[in-house]
Order: structure tokens, then sequence, then C-alpha cells
């Protein structure tokens, strides 16, 4: 599929009402879960999709748009949410993201960007040369990616459950070293 | 974690409104999208989400309960959707799945299953013996995999977009044979 900014935005503008959907109100034991030590819960997964709407995305498509003379981007720190968010409520934090997302939206549509813009380049502190199209592509498939993250960490749990249908759940034998 | 039916229901109750916000009014760019030839798009998952609700698992936990002289699962036809649903609109799919869903659960709490009944056999067709506790384990898995599908097929629209990210999204080199 070709880039097409109103449809990237659909998706964007649908995962906070989908990790609220599948998340809000529902017992510690599944929020709560891993896939092992160092991996991300389905509460780390809302903290870290937070992190990336006040360091990653936007921040990023602003130094691109503004085409001065450092285009390098900031490193994204993979675990600035484990600090800034101990304590917190997993239902304070949905409504957080859905707040900053909203925001970020409106911010990028008030921007009309252009086609020639999509093509602008910015520089990646480890991939190098990114252009705007790319990193808004990124931004969805980041989105979807973790969606599908909380899912499998979820179904996981129930990996000793469901006897002689593990065969049948594939979602139960991906990532068995997990990687994201 | 152990099998608890209080806590697998909270699955299965937030799996409509999941894919409702994921996919409600979405362009069928994204809703019709394929991981390729025999493989499911998203509006296909919830078509085979209805045919479960309908054919696979509380017809299978009725067989269980009764403990009748034929306790045989009937196979399940992962592809009747295809042609139950020629012509049908994605959000009247939608709107089906939450009212089986909605009314499959009511009839789930209305049994009072016991301890004791999670340990019932039953016989799938292919995989042999198989207790009541499983198979409900197997459907909240089901769904956890199905929904992790749909954001999968859905990001892996964009493999061909986020250039130099690819090796950091590993959600688009999932499944490079798809399996489910």
């Amino acid at each position: 599929m070709e880039f097409d900014l109103s449809r990237a935005i659909q998706v964007l503008e649908r995962t906070p009402p989908t990790v609220r959907s599948l998340l809000a109100g529902i017992d510690d034991s599944w929020s709560r879960a891993t896939e092992g030590p160092e991996t991300f819960s389905p509460f780390d997964v809302v903290g870290h999709l937070i992190d990336g709407e006040e360091t990653d995305w936007i921040p990023r498509a602003r130094i691109i748009l503004a085409q001065g003379p450092n285009l390098r981007f900031e490193p994204y720190d993979r675990f600035r949410h484990k600090q800034r968010n101990a304590g917190r409520s997993l239902d304070s934090l949905l409504g957080e993201f859905a707040e900053l997302r909203g925001q970020n939206l409106a911010l990028l549509r008030s921007w009309n960007v252009t086609d020639q813009q999509l093509d602008l380049p910015g520089e990646h502190p480890s991939l190098g040369p990114v252009t705007l199209r790319q990193l808004l592509a990124a931004w969805v498939v980041h989105d979807l990616g973790h969606i599908a993250q909380v899912a499998r960490v979820m179904a996981k749990q129930y990996s000793d459950q469901v006897g002689p249908w593990t065969p049948f759940m594939p979602v139960l034998t991906d990532h068995l070293t997990p990687r994201s």
C-alpha cells in the first residue's frame, strides 16, 4: 500500500480506543503479565506509547519540517516509562495516552503536510537518513506492532492451559525469544 | 496463570469492542488487506470470529456439559464465513459479532460452571480428548491470536513504507509464511 496521510491517521486515531477497549478495568494478572524478564507488560506498552507521543514521533516530525541546520533526532529511551509511571494506574495511563494522541493528531492535521514535505529528510541517530513519510509510516506500524504485542503477551499467560490446542494457536509460540 | 472463569470472561467480553475500535469505519484498503493468497483479511477475521460464536466454542461446551453418549465435537469450518458474508459490510459484521458474543457470555455465566465441570471431557475431532477448561482457555487465546493477526496484517501493508525502520519493527517480519 502506498502511504497516504489520511489513511495513516485512520489507524493512529484508533489506537487509543483499541488499547482502552482491550485493557481498561482488566485484572492486573493480565495487564501486568510479561513474556519474561526485561519484556513489556500491557501496562508497560501503554507507558511506552505515551513516551512515543512525548518524545518520539511528533518531536521528530517537527525537526524534519523545520529543516534547520541540525536534522538529527534525539535518541529514544525505550525504558523512560518505567520510572515515569511507577505508582500510576493503568486507567490513568490509558486516559493520558488518548489525550496526548488526540493533541498530536490535531497538530499533525493542522500542518497540512504536502507530498513534497513527506519527502523531506531527517537523520535518525542509528538508522541514518529517513524521510517524513517513513517516520509517519513507522508511527503507524509501531502502534500496530504494540497492539499485537499486548494480545500476544496476554495469550501466552494461558500457554499451559489450552492442552492439545497449542499447535493450532500460533500466537503462543510467536517470539519464543521475545523481540519487542 | 491458572485458568479462572471470571478472568477468562474479562478477555472474552473485551474482544468485540476491541475489534470494533480498531476496524469500524476504516478504509477498505486496511480492512480487506491480507498477508497473501489464502490468508485472512481483518474483515475475514471478524467473520471467522462470528463462525466461532455460532459453531465452535459454546456448541462444544454444551456437548461437554451434557455428557451424553457422543462427546465428539463437529469439525470446525475455517472458511464458512467466506460464503456467508459475501456482500456484507464490515460494520454489520462487527455489530453481529458483538451481539452473538454478548448472548454467548450471558449463557456461559448462567451455567455457573463449577471447578469439577471444568474438568469434564469432550472429544476434539482431530486433537482427541480435551477438557472444558482447555476449551474455554483456547477460546480466550483464539480471540487474542486473531486480534494480534488483525494488527499484524494491517502493519504489513506498510512494509515498503518504513524504509530503514524495518529491523526495529518485528511485526513486519512475523509469519513470513503466514500460519493463521
